[in-house]
């Protein structure tokens, strides 16, 4: 990779976040996590994405900064580990289905393309402090980025967190802030540090840089494919990072008409935790949703998706849908993908579950199924 | 990637392996492991290995089959999970040196570059059953690459293994059987077992193909570095897998006149566990080594590594050293990279710690250090 080959960058004095309820607009330095007239949710306002030529990639690296033209910050030399450019491999025994490898990453899950970017985007603002507020794949991935970095970083976990998920936050240098109560609890407390106008808040459900980043695997299965898209994108829904940072993708490269409409999102949660499968099939408030049951699906168990509203939108503007499945199905999916040489954690087991129900098809191109492996099964303990 | 770029592979028809001591050669399919007469260790005859162009190059994945005509097996389709294609990081606070990400991998650590290999040869050569005798990291990337050849497997590991490494190797479906006693006593437990002439050997000391595999770090990095090799390159070193491999590469590099020279390879053991440090270094023999002390960086405590005479050759032939670190400076190089938000497992911080004792020089073109990151971090407790 020669460096004329590497643009600038947008410059991020165009940019704004836009108040996805009321329009409201703010400056990124004002360090803002929720709109400051309604609270509501903040998307990413001037810029524009665009995707280099075939000529340019071919020259570039594997990593997902190959599509720095279509990226908010340019690649930050110091803080990125190559994040990115995850192998897709032919699913066992289903003859059309794919998986993407997106465990292969530097913390061992897809969360590292949206933290890269977040922890991008507060190096140039000049940041000096960030908290976050999970305890799973978001916390490492945003700590590990912290710390590459330079920056401060504030964990914030529920007390019941793992004492080995502790350590491991403390190892890349993170203060973790154990909190009584709920998730919800935690989310609260790490929201009230974050309200302070000096702290950057590094959040995977509400920063919009985070979809960004995350947009990349579609842009990544888009060169797979041969410049174009499977028909059906399989991805596990909890709070949305990754069913909205596909379909970003996916309107991005809609806009630049290299693709000629929107692959179908099949978003998939846990039966004991699906408010959104509730709200997109029985039109039930999200805010109405039951208290969520046990899962071993944590990465998605999450009772209130901030951007729920969102998230189902996409999936219909898409044509697709929200499917649930129940634990004893994770169970086997998380197995038999370990006897079929591919360890994950029962998260990435998931849409593999879902996939079983699909009816069995031949599949011509452009009717392929890609789901991702999203998470590495060394986070968790071996199915049994 | 089109299919007309890849060939067929190299037949196997043409290769035998070769005895190191006595030169008896022996088929590939009698699935011997070491010398028929005089037990000495094989190495692989009758492959010549080819580069592809660069225009070819551009064309391929990044994963380790773009060396095609440079592999003694052709892809396997169904075995493969895109290993390989590590990404390059400049190391935290020291020009000139580069960590490659090799932890990134399927099973997370470089050993998933021969097992591929290994696992390949003994799908070509019908094999039905398998052992291997590691409790790490290469007996968790032979069970999963196993799997996916859907070949049964058995693992031997020593009765002390925790609890947790037993549950992994069973979640791909291999046999785990417990042998009371030491590491040599676990080795010659599979060393029995894989005499019987049925039996495929998938060993990451014994079988050469492992190594045919490991030489594709030194590929990519000749591709990292535009066409040419760093200068040094740290590694380590318990059973040589990888020093022998990037010793391979190198050789087949200079064979081709890819490269002027050889890079020096820094070869670095534990302190309390240096066989060939002292072979190296005091001319003893490794037979004659004491009883090994601990050390955190198991994964190369080996007490006696059967191609010790080979991996001194290849350190000597490159004009390079064996070094030793001791453990207070492997627990620091293991913290201070998770503080650089690289958390690695403590045998892939020997490199690191070995190169704070090199001397501060000017980088400059030709004289780049470069080490792995061998093994996630997600497979050890997190450093304290
Ligand atoms: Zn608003
Ligand atoms: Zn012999």
């Amino acid at each position: 990779m020669t460096t004329s080959d590497v643009l600038a960058g947008a410059s991020l004095d165009s940019m704004v976040l836009k108040c996805v309820t009321c329009g409201r607009t703010h400056a990124l330095d004002e360090l803002r996590w929720r709109c400051g007239d309604c609270r509501g949710v903040l998307d990413l306002e001037g810029f524009t994405a665009v995707m280099a030529n075939a000529s340019a990639l071919a020259r570039r690296r594997p990593s997902l900064w190959r599509y720095a033209e279509a990226l908010p910050v340019p690649e930050p030399a110091g803080i990125t580990m190559g994040e990115g450019g995850t192998p897709l491999v032919p699913a066992p025994a289903k003859r059309g289905v794919f998986l993407k490898m997106d465990y292969l990453m530097p913390t061992g899950s897809f969360k590292d393309r949206g933290a890269v970017l977040v922890a991008a985007l507060a190096e140039r603002l000049g940041v000096r402090r960030m908290v976050a507020d999970s305890s799973g794949n978001a916390g490492a991935a945003i700590a590990a980025y912290a710390a590459r970095a330079g920056i401060v970083c504030d964990v914030y976990v529920p007390a019941t967190t793992s004492a080995g998920k502790v350590a491991q936050l403390r190892a890349y240098g993170a203060t973790v802030r154990q909190v009584d109560g709920t998730r919800e609890d935690t989310a609260a407390a790490a929201a009230l540090d974050a309200d302070d106008p000096d702290v950057f808040y590094a959040s995977h459900v509400y920063n919009p840089f985070f979809f960004h980043g995350t947009k990349t695997y579609v842009f990544e299965l888009w060169e797979q494919f041969d410049g174009r898209l499977p028909g059906t994108l399989v991805l596990p829904a909890g709070n949305g990072t990754l069913v909205l940072g596909a379909y970003l993708g996916c309107r991005e490269l809609l806009d630049q008409r290299l693709i000629d409409g929107l692959p179908r999102i099949v978003a998939v949660q846990a039966e004991n935790c699906a408010p959104l499968a509730h709200a997109f099939n029985r039109g039930r408030a999200v805010s109405q949703a039951g208290a969520a049951g046990g899962t071993i699906a944590e990465g998605i168990a999450i009772a209130r998706p901030a951007r729920a509203e969102q998230i189902v939108a996409a999936v219909r503007a898409t044509q697709g849908e929200i499917v649930t499945v129940a634990e004893p199905h994770i169970r086997a999916a998380h197995s038999a993908l370990a006897r079929a040489g591919l360890h994950v954690e029962p998260t990435a087991a998931v849409c593999w579950a879902a996939i079983q129900a699909f009816p069995e098809r031949p599949a011509e191109a452009g009717d392929e199924i890609v789901a991702p492996l999203c998470g590495s099964g060394l986070k968790s303990k071996p199915p049994a």
